[in-house]
């Protein structure tokens, strides 16, 4: 009898271990599916459908499958059970039915009008996915990619352009969606609609800011495949990028803002002390995501000083540079900060720093695998997206809200990109064209951010209903603008098929002929951004990386005893490879330009070749597009320094 | 007051976030800690302390300080509730608590002894993750790269042997382990301790079955690293990789042996139905996982047909690769069979048959991805099984029974290597040497499989009793046998720094000497896998793979048609590169042995070229350690038809 009993329940235990395979095996075989639609796509160079699309197809048809070709099993459920003994929730519950104690691990806690929601059907529950799993599994690895990805050089070039959108346009974007939404449920009120909800402007800010975060990730990957022009990428590209963490960050500072009476009054304690979590947040995440990066360049610098190497390993230097940026993730969440800004600009910084010091195997493995890694999130998120709307069991589908979220989100993307254009092309040496702007506006698509912060919380009501609204939002803008970048592209006549390298040699070649002119700088110059780039040039660079001048060049003379100690030996050799250039894009280009234009082949001397040194560093930096400015800083400090040592 | 409460219940929401983000960090922080370890130790060639072992001593250290230094929170568990109306355990349980509903989530039956284990503290529960992420997580991908990477022509030439090894070696383990335990167990019952349990014989042999698994992970990092003998290496590496199947599905088996009456009485019925067991999901699990190889090999082999091109795309080729391999995995645990040992021979099918058709972009990502993969999903187990020893809540320590495993474990391993070598060595040309057999017996660790099954039942007092003693077994092994590696090859007198690629020059030269004469193969030659090679090489490869020789050579004349359909135009010119051969170790050097030895250095032409490609051929075959007979079948095969075509 104790033997059958054991054997039953070995029997359950393993089709719990089976349900869990199935599950897993449902989204292994949707992303196969997808795969290999894509294949066939691309073979007929066919661009309506990107694979973030097919998966969200191909999702949404396994969830309509699944919603009714499965029953619901568990008659049970959807009852509510009273214990008078409990006074609160325990997070495990012990619970003694028939003899047998059975533990069961809290959950959440639901509202009464979501009991009735339940279904029983054990499928479709397993199915929707804990929302924690798309913040602490899915989403970093996309983010860090998108950080890690980063087309430095284009991305320096547009830095004022693009924080402009993502800071001040994600804030306009998200009043002008408060402000429409606002209207809307009034109106529903009004009528009669969302009888005994509560909503408040608040919640209208809350879903203005979760829409506010784009994810153009089909727009960029057809502008990468046709060959788009390349500010116009790094515009739409950084915004996207960056906005993902503003959006993050407004909405958590949102949904905490917490008025000390009447919630539908504005409270100005509240209201600052919410945007004091939003800049501490923001703030404490960047450095959190950054100063693990630091350590990780620290860690593979070494190599070059008499530590021992690490690059002879690259299994473990790729594992350690895995561990420590997902460790900023971790940590900034494990500090109340927000993981996703931290490892966003984790990732950045590893690109600028980290990389360089890698080994050539490491380079490659990490960009693979972090390649490969937001493949997979990426179709994992949107197949999920496609289920979610069958299998998710509190849909509230309000026709009205609905629209007036459409509307909302394209009039705010206008909002956005027009005047702030307008704006930022009054600084701008180079205009934003019309076309451009109309592309931008146009590629406002909404995608795995929008829908994890919707997911995240979806107790409430109003928050049912904006979650809906945002998925459709999401499904709509992906398929419609995705598959309409084509022609979209033709009607605005925007120039494809442009090389990025002709771009750079031609602007090469512009800088070499007038080195001193400020006037060649082709975009926007900032000066915090000129302060910043000669600091990390000069300093940061070479103590981080073996990239950049030697520091007994660049620090005052009392400070050489360090300098030297800090100095990898080949940093003396290695300068020329200085790279604020662009690692996605091959540098070979470059570094013959170089070559071409400096006159002097062979690298420079260990310590005699300080002037040639300098003297091909100079065009270095008129490629990147600082002007004579950054030039005679470098020469009022270098030359002192040479004559001492010469 | 909803505001408010909404603001705590967001609070606690996030409270949960970062408690998952914290145990992660732990993790990250062990794993860092440990590959800095591993770092410095390389450096300073230090052999005794592997990473595997670093990791568990990192873990048990951690274990301590979470146990000790944190305390218990929820003063609530460790009740039991009653609730009068429940009947059966729902899976999911809605509960009303002071007016709120609470969602609970099935976990576990619990046994009454188990109750008062529970202390409450939640960094422990939470420390203490689902067995099931081990079985669908972590130990896939260290299975699937085990056979990814075995070395196949030094596997295949020692076959029979790993085969008896690992199937009747694991068999007599299994049992010899059982029946010292049973006498361990009844001596115990018969000094009163274990009173009141149930502790059958079967529960001994499933103790068996379990701790037959060996995995000598520290002991082939050592050899690896100092270049043992290969054949020494490959004994033990195809062993401890095929018994772990073996011991999975064993485990599995007994665990379902159910006799109808007293389990004490042997029952025949129940027995066979047992071994019946065994068989079915062994040949199940097989099958599944060679068919998703074939089916990737077949897709990633359609670009060499008219289909289009899957290679020029390697991240889809690698996330196809990647997914199906996972879903050999998933489909065996779907459909009841063993997921381990069908990811196992998906792996060594889709190293035999699809790596061929990868693309040499794919080939370098898919191995880099899969050694990745195996790094961290290793010592993450092993920081956990030294963790576990302080955060499992429901050790028991019975120094008897410990003491009577530990001599059942290496009584058992004695019986297995012993007898069993001197049985292979009756039929084997190249005899397993004295030492080698000490050195196997030596290697006889246990590690991830044992403690993964040992976890997976941990309900009653016997389970408990045999996973805190699995658990003493793996640390002594690792970290005693494990450092005392190097001590015992130099003691052993076994050679060490054997150039693998050396040892197969010497055999080539040998082979290409004497090519007819069947005695040259180096070890042992059954007639079972010549068919078996013979069938592969003449249908399966050229039909799955762009290696070995054009179909329109092999099948017969009637077939030509459908031949020419499946042949790939390559293969009529790549004949020359089939690999049976290694391609962990270079192939360089073995082209390079053809080469000099066929005096025919340019590639064979198209269709004119067929003699040249044969006998390039017969040189690999011979190199391949299969001697005359092999040749002969190609000759008689392979003659008509080029007559025909001539």
């Amino acid at each position: 009898m104790e033997k059958l009993k054991k054997y039953i329940s070995v029997k359950d235990e393993d089709q719990f271990y089976h349900q869990g395979a199935v599950e897993l095996l449902v989204f292994n075989f949707l992303l196969i599916l997808t795969i290999l639609t894509i294949w066939l796509f691309k073979n007929h160079r066919f661009r309506f459908l990107h694979e973030t699309g097919g998966a969200m197809l191909y999702g949404l048809v396994m969830g309509l499958i699944i919603r009714y070709a499965t029953k619901a099993s568990d008659v049970d459920s959807g009852t509510v059970y009273e214990c008078e003994k409990l006074k609160s929730g325990p997070s495990t519950l012990l619970i003694n039915i028939t003899n047998q104690v059975y533990e069961y691990q809290y959950k959440r806690e639901i509202s009464h009008h979501n009991v009735n929601g339940h279904q029983g059907n054990a499928m479709l529950q397993k199915m929707t996915f804990d929302p924690s799993i798309f913040f602490n599994i899915l989403l970093p690895p996309i983010i860090f990619h998108a950080g890690y990805s980063l087309k430095k050089r284009h991305f320096f070039r547009n830095l004022g352009s693009i924080l402009t959108y993502a800071f001040l346009g994600t804030a306009i974007s998200c009043i002008v969606i408060g402000l429409i939404m606002y209207g809307f449920v009034k109106a529903m009120l009004h009528i009669g609609q969302l009888k005994g909800w509560e909503f408040h402007f608040t919640d209208c800010l809350f879903f203005g800011s979760l829409m506010s975060a784009t994810d153009p990730v089909t727009v960029l990957a057809i502008f990468h495949e046709l060959h788009v022009d390349t500010d116009l990428y790094t515009l739409l590209f950084g915004e996207s990028v960056l906005n993902d963490a503003v959006a993050i960050v407004l909405t958590y500072s949102i949904s905490i803002y917490s008025p000390k009476e009447n919630p539908n009054v504005f409270d100005a304690a509240a209201f600052f002390q919410s945007v004091g979590n939003f800049l501490g947040i923001f703030a404490g995440s960047f450095a959190m995501g950054s100063s693990y990066a630091v350590v990780t360049a620290l860690i593979s610098f070494m190599h070059l000083t008499k530590f021992t190497k690490l690059c002879e390993f690259p299994m473990l230097e790729t594992g350690l540079f895995f561990l420590l940026s997902w460790s900023a993730f971790l940590s900034a969440e494990a500090t109340g900060l927000t993981g996703i800004v931290a490892v966003l600009f984790c990732g950045v910084t590893q690109a600028h720093y980290t990389y360089n010091n890698l080994s050539p195997d490491s380079k490659m493995r990490t960009k693979q695998l972090f390649e490969f890694m937001n493949f997979l999130a990426e179709n994992v998120i949107f197949c999920y997206m496609g289920l979610a709307l069958f299998t998710f069991q509190n849909h509230i589908f309000n026709p009205l809200f609905i629209f007036g979220a459409f509307v909302a989100v394209f009039v705010a993307r206008a909002f956005n990109i027009y005047p702030l254009s307008f704006l930022l092309n009054l600084g701008r040496k180079q205009k934003i064209p019309r076309n451009f702007q109309h592309m931008m506006m146009f590629s406002g698509l909404r995608g795995a951010i929008a829908f994890a912060l919707a997911i995240r919380d979806t107790e409430s009501q109003p928050k049912q209903m904006m979650f809906t609204t945002a998925l459709l939002i999401v499904f709509f803008t992906v398929w419609v603008f995705g598959g309409g970048t084509t022609p979209m592209l033709t009607w605005l006549q925007i120039r494809v098929g442009i090389d990025p390298d002709e771009d750079l040699k031609a602007e090469a070649a512009n800088q070499t002929a007038s080195n001193l002119d400020k006037n060649t700088t082709k975009t926007e110059s900032a000066w915090l951004f000129r302060i910043w780039y000669g600091f990390d040039h000069r300093y940061l660079k070479p103590i981080l990386t073996h990239a950049g001048p030697p520091l007994t060049t660049t620090l005052p003379e009392w400070c050489t005893p360090v300098a030297r100690l800090l100095t990898s030996p080949s940093a003396y050799g290695d300068q020329l490879k200085d790279d604020g250039t662009d690692y996605i894009i091959n540098n070979d280009e470059l570094t013959e330009n170089y070559e071409s234009s400096a006159h002097i082949p062979g690298p420079a001397q260990d310590r005699t070749g300080f002037t040639q040194a300098t003297s091909k560093e100079d065009i270095h930096e008129g490629d990147l597009g600082l002007g004579g400015y950054e030039l005679q800083l470098e020469h009022t400090a270098g030359q002192p320094q040479m004559n001492s040592l010469a």
